[in-house]
């Protein structure tokens, strides 16, 4: 992407001081960045590199003295860079909006504005998808499906029939929402299969990683909480429902009915039993397998997963075990051998 | 999917008794049921409930004294209505029999009767699809498969060449059948590929979880016996052989050549090392990790896996472990002083 | 695939005596061969099968006394018959050169000699296909993507944009190279998304399993030696680094940043922490937790994994815990006993 200074700053909301013409090929921080791109001053300890930098553009709060490069102010440069970041790195992504020819849409299916449906993409019957949705290449999406404002779908995700996800949702390649729940029933020697009929709904502002799957509900609503960013490869099975703001990290797996509050993070790899209940801003350590509901606030480690203090000085401890084995036995050898003469000389007294 | 109650009953094979011209838009359980619902009654003590119901129809084992609304007649009114739900479930799929113009069929292919391929379907040369098999948009069907009749592939899961598939089977979005299986050779330096040159073979009724892995074999088949189910994101590696009706949760692991007998349970997160051989109606504890073979009836947990009793002792004992190693310390200084006390008393006496 | 022994022999670039015009159909071991297959003699243990094999044609060093089937002589008959294998291999997967009418090739594409393009793939912008490069169905490939000479990308694999990938390369089916970063920012209540705009680069003769996730660097590069070899379903973050030759196992996890060398072996659902150095030749047993630097030829196992000799130690002898809880209670006991008595013969003394 090459975009003149003026129409960077327009799209970013912030004032420019300075040459607009020039244009803008990238972004980099302060130190690494070349000429043509943009980078930020977010600290002042970085204030030193405002002389030597490359950078053809700075994006911060106020002006300095002597500037020579355009100044993008904003009282957040960090915050703005991120945007410039997201502006470039969506420009890369190659999203033309329309309707690809080779895609399968309903004729049942709403539209917002300016959608972007890629090569062959189908969208199911009564689907609605909302303004400037982007679906790439090969996604799938169901039947009575809803899409919010401005979410992304990468390549060959799969959203199932039914799916309610909010806007700014960003959905990677390979995931699979909407996927039945695992629910059998035993009849004598054979499984029944209980079908699955609820649906999953997805906040505003979620993000859900590459290959992760998010199982409908039985009956009812499979639920992720506004905010929420799920990364690569998680499970999260039937009528599970996760608040605002938590972080599942890659390989996490949460059972059945689990409730997981908001603002928790579960580090990589961290198992749920079914049918608990984790409470607000608790934290996982990676691999912990959590087998009973944890209160809010706590943290969390190990299998079974204890206080992570606890959890801490318990693996510490593992590591003397040997050790202590060998001691204990000896100690048992020298009490017999004590209480031996002390039985002989209370025999002798 | 709005159908008359008469038709209804022909289709799940029971007797009706009332009014057959109404028409049912749902199923649900008898408390939560609507008007336009079609509810059960499978236990006795929801009885009680025959009479408040707003459901229109109700499946049950004889007739309710009294009764105002429409009867389905069952001896097993679960099993009837979870072949409701089933009807349902499936129609909100939108399936529509025929081959959709996007997809590419190859010409020697063979195809049952009323079959679906949806739009950007790949079937390859010398497949086999039975009756009434289902493919959803953006499957992939390689070359010299063979499909069972009533099956049905969910969007954009992968069956590579040479897969052998039984009746009813459900593979559910992402998962890839077939793919090489992890061989490999060194060669002084370098490592070389063994070419995986075996097949796969699902038994009927089997179900495979989103975005499982079911790798072909070296030479010869990987096995899934049938009716066995199998969650999500599961890997389950080259010349594996799992037995009839087992159950393997979410993210379950099984390394290469490993067989698992019948009505096998794995839970979440659990891992077989390869070559090993777990017994018919073993159970596996969340995240345990198998180290090695297990007889049949045994349940394990943990890791390495113990028996689930021994397990549970050492876990609750290991909480005990950083007490325990401060007292033995202090026994053994106690003992010390003993000992020189004694050793004292003993050149005293 | 039929073929006359004369070009097979040409196309393995071997020596052949006796009958070309003999047609093969297959490769087997030299007991289970059949006729029409070819097979190999790798090891003089096996020679007393040479008069009973049903083999049509043997690969071996040197020809045997009074030889009844052709032979092609090889001074490495079993890398002969690897080649053998993939070729047969391969031909399964009805690779058909050129591109397919169903998919979508990008203008600014360059695509070298002898590629296949299956249907309903996407190539995007500024791409390079090397030559005999071979993507398989529903396969999607980014913008400003590069793919070496004779790599294979299986079905509904997804290569984002700017990824690239060396020759010989094989993506398995699912797998998403390229997704983004799992990367964040608090921002008071809220967490902000940090745009990722680093690639991927994959070495020569890399494979990658199925439903497996790379993901591309916040900046700069997540890089795959030359020669490693991924299991399915296994999660790298951004910026990883891993050496040439590292094997990595089904569903291991490897956080962001970490640093893991050559002739690595990490097995499966293996977890790494974030930011940490992994040794050359380190071998990490199954479901080991690593959370810190390991330096290189050291094998770990256990969470937290510790070198393996001590770590089984520590595992045997936590069956002896609840034993030992037991007995170091009455040691106490006994001790106590003890003192009592000699405070006692202390004052009668």
């Amino acid at each position: 992407m090459r975009i003149r200074l003026t129409d960077l700053a327009e799209r970013l909301g912030v004032p420019l001081h300075g040459d607009g013409s020039i244009e803008i090929t990238g972004v980099a921080g302060i130190r690494e960045a070349q000429p043509g791109e943009l980078t930020f001053l977010g600290h002042p300890k970085y204030e030193v590199f405002l002389a030597s930098t490359r950078a053809s553009a700075i994006i911060m709060t106020g002006l300095p003295p002597g500037r020579t490069v355009p100044i993008l102010e904003s009282p957040h440069p960090y915050l703005t860079f991120l945007q410039a970041l997201k502006l470039f790195a969506e420009d890369r992504l190659g999203i033309v909006p329309g309707i690809h020819p080779t895609a399968v849409v309903s004729a049942s299916a709403t539209l917002g504005d300016g959608v972007s449906i890629g090569p062959h993409v189908v969208v199911g019957d009564q689907s609605h998808l909302g303004d400037r949705v982007v679906l790439m290449a090969g996604a799938f999406v169901g039947g009575d499906v809803s899409v919010g404002a401005e979410s992304l779908v990468y390549p060959n995700a799969v959203i199932r029939e039914g799916t309610r996800i909010g806007q700014r949702v960003i959905i990677h390649s390979g995931a699979v929402i909407g996927d039945d729940g695992f629910g059998f029933t035993r009849d004598g020697e054979t499984i029944r299969k209980i079908p699955q009929i609820g649906n999953v709904e997805i906040g505003d502002d979620v993000e859900i990683g590459a290959n992760s799957t998010i199982d409908r509900a039985t009956t009812g609503t499979t639920r992720i909480g506004r905010g929420t960013r799920i990364d690569n490869l998680v499970m999260v099975a039937h009528n599970v429902e996760i608040g605002e703001n938590s972080i599942l990290c890659a390989q996490v797996g949460i059972s059945g009915s689990a409730k997981v509050g908001r603002d928790v993070t579960l580090a990589g790899q961290v198992g749920l039993v079914g049918h608990i209940d984790v409470g607000d801003r608790v934290r996982v350590g990676a691999q912990g397998g959590v087998t009973k509901s944890i209160p809010a606030d706590t943290e969390v480690s190990g299998y079974p997963a204890l206080p992570h203090g606890q959890a801490r000085r318990i693996y510490a401890s593992m590591r003397h075990l040997p050790d202590m084995i060998r001691l204990v036995r000896e100690l048992a050898r020298r009490l017999d051998a004590l209480e031996a003469k002390r039985g002989e000389g209370g025999e002798q007294g």
